[in-house]
């Protein structure tokens, strides 16, 4: 970009701005700020890599499937239907890319102060070169110049690995994928760049709707006939074995509770059965999904795939929303559950495991210090996930270094760990968590808690060494 | 107020005091210093506006009725007595205003970083220009100027409206309320200054004492005879149509739980009656007081009145100060709630309904993020109000800023709306709002996460066209 | 300490660092950097202060007790056993306290950012005059360094009361303990100085292991037999005049809730009863224990001993550490408590009362604004303990101070209380409290919501006066 562009992006924004911190968070962040990106907990779609072909139009890819922006949107009277996004029923939504980036364009102003804000600009200006500042007045004209970028070659899912120096992304595929799409990109040298991560909540909930399909698919792809728990637990192993075949480093468990109940064999069986046969209740079925996280944590000591336990999320909050657009368009709330006696189980099992790397997340800040600091600091299986989600944002990502450094340090931490479906924003995610973590370590180092050298160690562990290490597969004897 | 005299009050107070942000703060409270008060949920007497007499002295107008204070004063071993806090037996307490203003004066020091102080502050110089710093030293000194200005026929309550800048005040009204001062206030012209608000607790909480009472009083105001549901519901429907004829623009909610629990109307009728003759039970009450939030959602949705929420205090907390004292001295203590699973009821029925307008209070800090803000920022009737009674504090206004505009962005909080019996106090806690706003915009701005002028539209917004707009009736077609 | 020595503790530490606010918060924290030390719950050995031996050698001292540490370096993979943490049954652990102490230092790093380090580098410099920066490569040295100290007569756990400027020292004991010796350094001129403090979670928890013999020691101490609920209450009550008369000024209290329910005398009789005869179910447990916090607060109404509560802690998480390893090794997880509800019972039969002093501690931040503050806020009788154990820190005690002033002021809060069984780290522990305090009170200063001089004022109370008063002896007509 020449310089004589007009600017949205600060090189400085995000950095505290007293002037006993702004140097030091400076000289921090520009020992973190050119580092690869590690994505290991991504939901960018394999097939879309796979095939490679040029984004259609601004909209599909930077508004329509992006839930943050949908529901802020929504929020304000702007309705599901001027945003395109589509209905179950096949029921006409607008159509035209332009007028729905123009209604997402006038409603810029909605933003303001927001992380959707802040990607967006990273998108336009560092990924697009698109400089301008959104309004309905420039809403054509930027339109036109993302258009344009997406045309090119360079700007092709593919190349963009090298444009958003990737180096490594995880995607998020269900126990009965065929991993297709994985081995298309293995066979064209793509297999340690692009790799699988086993989201099986499809299967451990006995109760989701299409659960015995899911289970139908998982045997078909595993080659077992899954009759009973046995011949489950035996698919579920071999597609974990499938997936680590494929360069998978983790799962990925989004269940509502963290529960991991334990249960014996025996009524383990008997649940799955009567899950099989459509007979299983809410408790049961509540109790079945905590048991396969300790079983899935079993595995995971055996086979050493990172776990990564996202829960407290309530799904599809507005029951005619999910009626008429499905999931994921903004409607999942954040509800109070328990970690502390719901991992007690699992921890006590497993929690000094060796080959156990357990990652939590939470969309609950209060549980930060209460709760899962406080795993993290002894069990030397845990790790704290970054901020998640609605966290995933720059005061809560320094809220979440305030509050757990002091029980967990910054080592049982997972480092930065995005996640999103939006593909062109992964930088800007990272980023923002490079700047607010060398923003937080210049802090201790202007008030003599860190000598500089040793907080510019820490950034670099925290937005790589960490992570890389963290996702490396078990080193077989 | 000549700049030679002594001053209290320092013009940047409650800015950030780092110099990267203050000039920005000082230049965007620049802005809004001098807005009008849109004043939307108050709690001073109609009755005192209508009779526009003279305050009686410096204690009953600013201290024995302040629960913060009286509060204060009693955890420190100051007993109500001494505060001239009447008992209900009719026992003697202290009635000497300057005793009282005296042991109020000699405890100060315990106000030292309360918002009490800052409001205080704010009263005695800025409304009735008094400069002296409180102590037991000056209280004579003060408590004879405040007399003194009390006097002056520009410090009667109607004479003030002006001199507080206030454009619209809302009172609190219950059901069976004749609302004769405001016909009395429309009458001498200040119909659209002083507006009555709805508040129907008395009416919806069937096992509060004196429900029968408050039910009779409504229907003998509604000239319905009250006699099942039904004729229940139509007499709250009337006295909504007469408070809106009123110039009424809401209503306010101060239950327990948020619960909106949905009955059919044979449960409702069958819970009315039995509560009419006195027989109705704990959980059955709790079930209606919920059933009744929806019902009423469903009436703002057709009326457009305004729904304030504000749940999660446990009132009366020590039962023998509440007998010997009444309500509001001090004893209602905060208690954790749920909202998310409460309110899913309600918002899956009116949550989208463009009429509906639901404004969300809470006096626990830890559902401003979780649920609060992940609610406002999709469903388009729910707006989040601005931290409440415990939380009417600059830091804890910082603190929500901090938390829920990542989520809900600005524009889905209702700005600032007040909460006060302390009539002199309103612009005190305008000022503040107004401080700690430009402060938290400043440092978006300082960290180049937002240009300044964007920056000062928003708190204009915040301090004055947002909560005008929200509280503005419906257009009728 | 030669100023040409290399200094790892900056003057400067922990004192706001920007330009408006440090000149400001230093200027109160040198009012306060002297002051001597009111220690009044520690948890260092009475019988270790009586024998006045050298202490052994660096890791025994510094290490191996300190559950902060260990866990941190547990949950790293730093096996128990490394760290000469001995076994329950004996087994082989790494005795060499070189080895151990090596261990610990070639893992420092995980230390960045925590309390740990800043107590460590505190102990190390300004209490054993040794300031290289601890690493693998120096842990030699400094092992040698501080082994050489604790040679010297200056060193010795009686003589480091001066050197620590402790002006007092309270130690926690059973109800059986025979308290000899503090009765032994009472004969040696050290009765106002080391003074005990009753802990009776023993002889309360009717369920937990051990309990008949706590409670047939306390018998058998008291010369009372103890075979009903009456003579229970009898022995509690000789024994609280005992510890009275050895100088106690508190009773320390850590049930896992803070429930305060009432039993009529009969049905603690029944339960107690049971409970003898090995029979008492958990139900009548918790109702038991409740009980007795709402009986020790009759007891300390009568008394004046301080009640100090710090509930809200599961102990024991992982039961096989417990098995292998005992208690305090750092497998205490925080749970989220009520204290609302649960302290009703106690505070509306209590709360008011002159001579009850009840100090409430918390491991859960949520609860410090929206529970405990609007508490100590209106009951004479309830202070804010100090942010304890896991919120023992930095930046907790900044939140806790922008959290609670607001509704508890300053002068409801107990001031500074320590929490420690590491000795050495007392004075830590009060420097890091009033840095913090100076940096918070400096910040009200800078934004002109307080005068230097009250800021001033209030850092002396809250460092020094209020916890002297606080537990200063009831004065008997």
């Amino acid at each position: 970009m020449s310089p004589a562009l007009p600017r949205v992006l600060h090189e400085d924004r995000l950095l505290p701005s007293q002037p006993a911190e702004r140097p030091i968070a400076r000289e921090i962040y520009s020992a973190v700020r050119d580092l690869p990106i590690v994505s290991m907990h991504g939901h960018v779609d394999a097939a879309m890599l796979a095939a490679d072909k040029p984004f259609e139009d601004p909209a599909s890819l930077l508004v329509v499937p992006d839930h943050y922006l949908v529901r802020m949107l929504v929020s304000q009277g702007v309705p599901h239907d001027s945003l395109g996004v589509p209905r179950r029923d096949g029921g006409p939504v607008e159509t035209d890319p332009r007028e729905i980036w123009r209604a997402f364009a006038s409603h810029w102003k909605l933003f303001r102060g927001t992380p959707t804000r802040m990607w967006m600009e990273h998108v336009l200006e560092a990924v697009l070169g698109v400089s301008s500042a959104l309004s309905a007045d420039t809403a054509d004209e930027i339109y036109d110049a993302i258009a344009g970028r997406l045309a090119e070659p360079a700007f092709r899912p593919l190349a963009l690995l090298d444009r958003l120096k990737i180096e490594i992304l995880a995607t998020t595929d269900g126990a009965d994928d065929p991993l297709a799409s994985h081995a298309d990109l293995a066979g064209r040298g793509y297999g340690e760049r692009v790799v699988p991560t086993l989201r099986p909540d499809a299967v451990t909930n006995v109760d989701a709707p299409g659960w015995r399909e899911s289970v139908a698919g998982m045997g078909a792809r595993a080659g077992i006939d899954v009759v009973d728990y046995r011949s489950y637990i035996a698919a579920i192993e071999s597609r974990r074995a499938a997936f680590l075949a494929a360069g998978a480093r983790a799962t990925d468990h989004g269940q509502l509770y963290a529960d991991t109940e334990v249960l014996d064999e025996a009524d383990a069986d008997r649940i799955f059965r009567a899950a099989l046969r459509g007979e299983v209740d809410a408790v049961s079925a509540r109790a079945f999904a905590g048991h396969m996280l300790t079983e899935m944590a079993r595995m995971a000591s055996e086979d050493g795939m990172v776990m990564q336990l996202h829960p407290g999320v309530l799904r599809n909050y507005d029951p005619a929303v999910a009626t008429h657009r499905g999931n994921d368009v903004g409607y999942d709330i954040p509800v109070r559950i328990d970690y502390v006696r719901a991992l007690r189980p699992l921890l006590s099992r497993y929690g000094h495991h060796p080959n156990l790397k357990l990652v939590l997340f939470t969309v609950d800040e209060d549980v930060f210090g209460r709760e899962l600091a406080p795993l993290a600091g002894v069990f030397p299986a845990v790790r704290l996930g970054a901020p998640w989600w609605f966290l995933d944002t720059p005061d809560a990502m320094r809220r979440f270094r305030e509050t757990v450094t002091d029980t967990a340090g910054f080592y049982n931490t997972a480092g930065f760990v995005d996640d999103t479906r939006a593909y062109l924003s992964i930088p800007a995610r990272h980023d923002v968590s490079r700047r607010i973590d060398a923003g937080h370590l210049a802090r201790l180092v202007a008030e003599h808690r860190l000598p500089l050298d040793e907080a510019v160690e820490t950034a670099v562990d925290l937005a790589y060494t960490i992570p890389r290490e963290l996702y490396r597969p078990l080193r077989r004897g």
